[in-house]
């Protein structure tokens, strides 16, 4: 699966850069560009080129990049739609490595302007020239200083003192180059550092997959930002997500187009292949990525993940010298999911000690402001963060005053410093400058919205149980069992779903197909009553609704009426569908009924879902999908994750149901998806009833659909 | 139900305030008091009361009351706690109308402190002197100038342009000080105005339903913004709500201690009686009052409570300069339940007529930053607010530059102004004060999180879909079942709870008790077969666990054989219960499962539950409360609040159910649980199933609890 993504050290850290396009004209986008160029330091040559002028701000202006005569790296493209295509041209030919196309007027706008995006795409792979863009807003290397943008959030502020929490730096990928750097100036207000922030445009060439790629493998990116309407290359994406994972390196992601209305938005503004599935959720559970809802929870996030180390639990300590605003904080964050016990005796003695008759100990602390004055913050922060009781410290304070702020920076500074907890804070009222300033110094970003901070803590228990699963590469196919699914196509009918269910090793009840009426006694016998009996048509796919399943039938006699009852009201109700006979079924012994399922994700391939049966899948949308195959270890977790797990492990008194069974079923459905990804279209267990403990369980009904040969095979792979 | 609250006319608006305890050093609380009294210009006379001091900072300071010689309407009490009572003494010797005891060492405190506390409340009490307070942060009146308060948040900022969007007059009631002027201080910021701010302390007298129910009926407050631990006077509280919900005056609250760990810190700090239940839930929805579970949110929909007009419908139309940020944004109003219509063909050609071509006119609509800089913006949003297509505008956009805003403030004011629609803007980025000044210019509060804009645009449209139900008052109580609920004490055997409820005209199947063996076949015939079977005692309330419940009975013998099973079952598993008899059923027709129930709140008196029934009620939490009693057109939309309302409407293809039988039940049960409130205790109809339309419900099962005597009868009454 690892795939080598596009390198992009000489991108970030250029030698020389060409601004095709370049203007004196600053209010205009073709002349931001070197001005924040220079206006940001960057420290290697910039060469305008432009025949209108012969030198700009003082620098010489070039009349074609011929007349250059250094190197150059990368070359900034902010001319005209119809003149792009020439000059990359000139840049393949002296041997510029990347073009920046800065330019719209392609693909967004549909019609030719797509073909002329489409050529632009030819043009790098048939050159080698790397592109980034085109309609993209640039990017922006704060380690090599480089501002490649026209984005006003570089835009030095004079007399602005930037806030410095840290030296852990921030990577942001984003599909929208307004949100990407709005994240930028959103987390500069934070004191957070960056390494760089990418604006990757129509993605003609190089896509997002490549920015992340090269983020999670790069030592400078502590923690990366991803914006994104769509995944236009999965492989490389996943590749990416799996190195951030191996490093340890936390990954938060924006994905647009949750809803009809996100999707459409995504889809009209950078011609991307915008929408959601199951498949996204799938991608992020497995590599760990947090999905983030909002640009402040995206922020505070990364914030969180630069600023403290992993927790090892997800218990919490709040301490407060505000009642009201230390109960809200600890509702905020209960309701997050984190657990807030209430501290032990002896050490809400220990706290006691130094707080105020009217403050509390319990958890959250309310050391009330009179012990915030006398030294009591840090000390009741130093001994949650010493104690095994608790596995971060929430501090909620009113960071307003402009004069006076009552903490010990020093003291606070080594606290966290030396403890591999997490400390946050949050100020209920707007923070004064002086009161981030001081958080700053000693490490820390200081939180403004409680929602954000207690997504943040979420976000960091979360990471901190995260294990990535083992490699589960798919088992080889079974050449007779990949023939006969290569012979057929569509929908199958049950007997002959199941047939093939069995030979995939599923464990299948037994059954007998029977075609004619005078069959039945026979199978009957072989079966033993009670049975259930099933029309069998590849035509039909809900048999119930025109009476073609009968269930409990107890007697020969019984069969045979249900038998001719069945035949007429089915030619009644669908006249023209192809019977193939009638299936006889011994009936399950009582369970808890579930649903497994497979399907084809477009972008990511197949997935597994299990969900809880009946009315609770499509009413209660209790179901939970992953990446195809899953091992029996990962099947469990899957079953964890159902709102209706409880009747599994045994409701209200019930005696727990054959969990491992349930897990080897899940886990062998899913690598028959993934063994035979090219023909299996979908699969559904439906239901598949759970008998007791070391009872196993029943597959109750089995739909399977293979591939018609029209559509891609398996779309997995990366984009052509 | 409506009471009257205490007058606060001139609470708020006092002639003469005396500073019991004042003092020239600012850093202390009792200098904080009169300094900020001062500096946010109160202007009648205040009157320090130190023995210590001649006079503080130039005005005169006195020796007690007694010297002061001119009105005074409010004393603010900042003394040690033991020196309390005495100068309240002193108070209504002199006629002041409001003591506000700054002072803590009360109830928070516990032990004597809290017996200091009750002395307070019993001397306001015996003398009419009214007492906000203790352990309280004071009060902020804005239209009066009267900064009662040493809250930080009133220290006046030199040099600070303050940005006012409007005169609407937002109103705040806090049981914490922190909490209620910290939202004050984030209100301002975003350029709200304010009426006023009240801390209520401990509440010995003056609680916040008081205050809540002056702000209703204040023509000076135009909205209300609650922050609430725990409700002490619930008939006050509803009674304001309710005079609020007839003013059309939007409240918005924060209610503290959902969680555990909430409730303990609200317990622990302000010696409140915290804590959560369905009853908040239930008030709430019955008052239209919106929730808020963080300050950003609470802030934010107060903004756009005071800002906008209430919106017909729940159809938004993003206006975008960035596709990305716009798309981000309609994922975060879709997610909060709004609906975003792609815009009629017609529409979108007169908005594509101004935008350029890779621009999207379907909503989110991306005008671009090409067309905001031609004055696109204005024309979008004039041609949105005028269109019946959608009910409010959301604009989304990058607010931070320093130097240049463009937007026409002159004719986003008239637009604003002339449609009644609302109309909010979000900043990507963060905003300048340029931005805010140029949005305030239109009279229009500028968000900042994306996600508080989503609730504030979730509450416009929900106060917009909201009607106070008509009263309610429970129906006059029948004698003779009153007197029988009387008679008796605990939990009822099903065949008498199945009695008591026939009695008040509920629904109920036909049903014999059998006390003897020789009884059944007559009974039997009286109803006729297939019977349920069921084991009648006050001591058993789980019958089908120990074999106590026998269904689908079809014959005289297998009804005896059933019976002597269930005997010798129930005495083996219950030697010491009192068998009371069986109880013979006819078996109900098939039908959906729900579950009704009533409890007895501690805080709001009775309760209306319906929820899906079987596992879904616990697993799923598929259930909703009412105040009871509700009527039928309520039990309606509490059908309709259930995930599981499809079921009913007829799922999959299935038969509508009688919906109107249930409703009809609902309403029937809730009157019940209301008129006998004294004594019913709890009541669980579980299952009732629900047939097809026009053939009603059967009462399956019926649990009912009645008061043990020991309980408070009725403590939906004001406290003592």
């Amino acid at each position: 699966m690892e795939k080598i993504a596009a390198a992009l050290d000489r991108f970030f850290a250029p030698d020389g850069i060409a601004i095709i396009g370049a203007s004196p004209e600053t209010t205009k986008i073709r002349g931001q560009l070197l001005h924040l160029l220079r206006k940001n330091g960057y420290p290697g040559r910039l060469h305008p080129v432009n025949p209108s002028y012969a030198e700009i701000d003082g620098i010489p202006c070039f009349g074609s990049l011929d007349a250059i005569g250094a190197p150059v790296d990368v070359a900034l493209i902010a001319i005209p739609a119809e003149r792009v295509l020439p000059a990359l041209d000139d840049c393949a030919r002296h041997g510029v490595k990347y073009a920046v196309i800065i330019s719209s007027g392609f693909a967004e706008q549909g019609g030719a302007q797509t073909r002329l995006q489409d050529e632009i795409a030819a043009f790098a792979r048939r050159t080698g020239l790397r592109i980034s863009g085109p309609n993209a807003e640039g990017f922006y290397s704060a380690r090599s200083r480089v501002a490649a943008t026209f984005s006003p959030a570089l835009e030095p502020r004079p007399g602005e003192e930037p806030l410095v929490v840290g030296e852990r730096r921030i990577g942001i990928v984003a599909q929208s180059g307004g949100m990407g750097f709005a994240l930028y100036n959103r987390g500069r207000a934070l004191g957070l550092s960056f390494s760089h922030i990418v604006s990757t445009g129509n993605e003609a060439d190089l896509a997002a997959g490549d920015f992340f790629d090269h983020m999670a493998r790069d030592d400078e990116t502590a923690a990366i930002l991803l914006f994104l309407e769509g995944v236009r290359d999965p492989a490389t994406f996943i590749a990416a997500a799996t190195a951030a994972a191996e490093r340890g390196k936390p990954v938060i992601i924006a994905k647009i187009g949750r809803t009809t209305a996100g999707a459409r938005a995504a889809q009209s503004h950078t011609a991307s292949m915008a929408g959601w599935s199951a498949a996204y959720d799938a991608v992020f559970r497995r590599c760990g990525i947090i999905a983030a809802t909002d640009p402040d929870e995206a922020v505070a996030i990364a914030a969180a993940f630069v600023t403290c180390p992993l927790p090892a639990g997800d218990r919490v300590a709040v301490v407060t010298a505000s009642g009201g605003a230390g109960a809200w904080a600890a509702d905020a964050l209960a309701g997050a999911g984190l657990a807030l016990p209430e501290l032990s005796p002896a050490l809400q003695q220990r706290i006691g000690e130094f707080i105020p008759a009217y403050g509390s100990a319990r958890n959250p602390v309310d050391i009330t402001a009179q012990a915030v004055r006398t030294g009591g913050l840090i000390r009741a922060v130093e001994l949650l963060a010493d104690s095994d009781e608790v596995d971060a410290v929430v501090v909620v304070l009113s960071l307003a005053s402009e004069t006076r702020i009552s903490i010990d920076t020093a003291a606070l500074k080594q606290i966290v410093a030396r403890r591999a907890k997490p400390v946050q804070f949050y100020s209920y009222t707007l923070p004064s400058p002086l009161g981030r300033k001081v958080l700053a110094e000693a490490g820390l970003a200081l939180h403004t919205s409680l929602a954000a901070l207690a997504s943040a803590m979420r976000a960091l228990a979360q990471r901190g149980r995260y294990r990535l699963p083992p490699p589960m590469p798919p088992r080889p196919a079974e050449p007779a069992l990949a023939a006969a699914l290569a012979a057929r196509r569509g929908a199958l009918a049950e007997h002959a779903a199941r047939q093939i269910l069995a030979a995939a090793g599923l464990p299948l009840p037994p059954q007998r197909l029977v075609t004619r009426r005078e069959e039945l006694s026979a199978a009957a016998d072989a079966l033993g009553f009670p049975l259930a009996l099933k029309i069998q048509s590849p035509d039909i796919a809900h048999k119930t609704e025109i009476g073609g399943v009968r269930l409990g039938i107890a007697s020969v006699a019984a069969l045979g009426d249900a038998y001719d009852t069945m035949i007429a009201a089915v030619r009644r109700a669908r006249p023209a569908a192809r019977l193939e006979g009638v299936l006889l079924q011994p009936m399950a012994k009582p369970g808890v009924e579930m649903i497994i399922g497979t399907i084809r994700d477009p972008v990511f391939g197949p997935l597994i879902m299990l969900g809880s049966g009946g009315v609770a899948t499509e009413l209660f949308k209790d179901v939970t999908y992953r990446l195809a195959p899953v091992d029996a270890a990962e099947a469990r977790r899957m079953i964890d994750d159902l709102r209706a797990a409880p009747l599994l492990h045994g409701f209200r008194g019930g005696a727990p149901a054959d969990i491992a069974a349930l897990a080897a079923l899940v886990a062998a459905l899913s690598d028959f998806a993934a063994t035979y990804r090219d023909t299996v279209q979908e699969t559904e267990i439906n239901p598949v009833i759970v008998h007791a403990a070391g009872e196993g369980c029943t597959i109750a009904d089995a739909l399977l659909t293979l591939a018609t040969g029209e559509e891609n095979p398996d779309t997995s792979e990366d984009r052509p």
